[in-house]
């Protein structure tokens, strides 16, 4: 397939497309329309069109698009079927949930070893046979196996600290979930999880629901207990 | 202050300010240039005026921001200064890592609650003086308690069927980490969180280094392990 450059937009609906087909595939659909893509994905049909456009277009006018060509196709694009070894660093209860969650090895993200400071506070971790190493074995694991993502779990202090090893371990994708920015040369991929910020982008939404909505949260309870 | 309509991609990024001012306050940094905000936060000096002056502008020529003043206009901008209420729906590991974040409480968003569909499995959970409750009892926790926001941390088919009891009981805000996407009546807020699509992004972003940065991806070293 040949690839024209992708606007970061569209870029960043793919795995959007990627989730909502998977669970049309689990739900045995075979086909669908840009037109039920658009209703549940909040994107006009043209729009969506115009993104799948981007990589050559699977649809064929009055079929729709096949369901697991799409998804794997898509897959592709994001380089699932390749797959990525992902390390943990940080194993408080953010980073164990990251680890533990079925859902990233099933989409080729297999996670291959998890790190703390304190190994010793976790003992008792298992994750799909994996134990809690020591953050001082970081260098020599990096030395001996290909990890490609390491998802920084960790309070903001020590993300920074560790940072540099993971680039001179050859690590070049980190899923930041850490308060901080972290600075890193080029090459290395950083993506960003500040759940905090999350959070206060919805407050401020509640407390400014478009006009027409006013009426409705209006009717808010008090407070009784 | 008086408010105009602000585009949601200003909105966006006010949680980011709001985080890294609050950084320069922990440092003692007492005033910030739009220069400095610039290098940090990867937008253009101008962009962040012009965000800024959405609010009033804070900023004064030649002196920058005091910083302690514009965290806290943001702040309040966010809402963060009422406080939310907020009860956790599912208490796996991801549930737990967002009931015991204490940055959230320090931004004003205060866990009430923690609900499990088997809180059996959960008896010596403690989370700042929090037991583990059952699903059972959510209808009327809600009734007894003005709870602003629900964290949705259980799996999707439980995120689906709690959901109508959250928006019976009042609940304005629904911060969605399950799989799926919700159905809400108009009146409440969804912010999604689904991290596996972010995690599929990362792996698309590596993937697709722009240019000039090619020769130090290509430097990847060969697999041992």
């Amino acid at each position: 397939m040949e690839e024209r450059t992708i606007p970061g937009a569209v870029i960043s609906r793919l795995p959007k497309y990627y989730r909502y087909l998977g669970i049309l595939m689990d739900e045995g659909v075979e086909r669908v329309s840009s037109a039920e893509l658009s209703r549940t994905l909040h994107a006009t049909a043209s729009q969506i069109r115009q993104d799948l456009n981007h990589f050559g277009g699977f649809g064929q006018q009055g079929y729709g698009y096949n369901v697991q060509y799409l998804y794997e196709s898509i897959g592709k694009i994001l380089g699932l079927d390749s797959g990525y070894t992902m390390i943990i660093v940080g194993a408080g209860r953010m980073g164990l949930a990251v680890a533990s969650y079925e859902r990233f090895e099933k989409r080729g993200f297999s996670v291959v070893g998890i790190f703390d400071r304190d190994p010793g506070k976790h003992k008792d971790v298992n994750v799909r046979g994996i134990t809690v190493r020591g953050l001082d074995q970081l260098p020599e694991f990096l030395k001996n196996n290909q990890v490609d993502i390491a998802a920084l779990t960790m309070p903001s202090e020590g993300a920074a600290k560790v940072t540099p090893i993971l680039i001179e371990g050859g690590v070049k994708g980190i899923w930041n979930f850490s308060h901080m920015d972290l600075d890193v040369p080029e090459g290395v991929t950083i993506q960003n999880v500040h759940l905090s910020e999350s959070l206060m982008e919805l407050g401020y939404r509640m407390n400014h629901l478009p006009d027409h909505t006013k009426k409705v949260s209006a009717s808010r309870k008090t407070a009784k207990g």
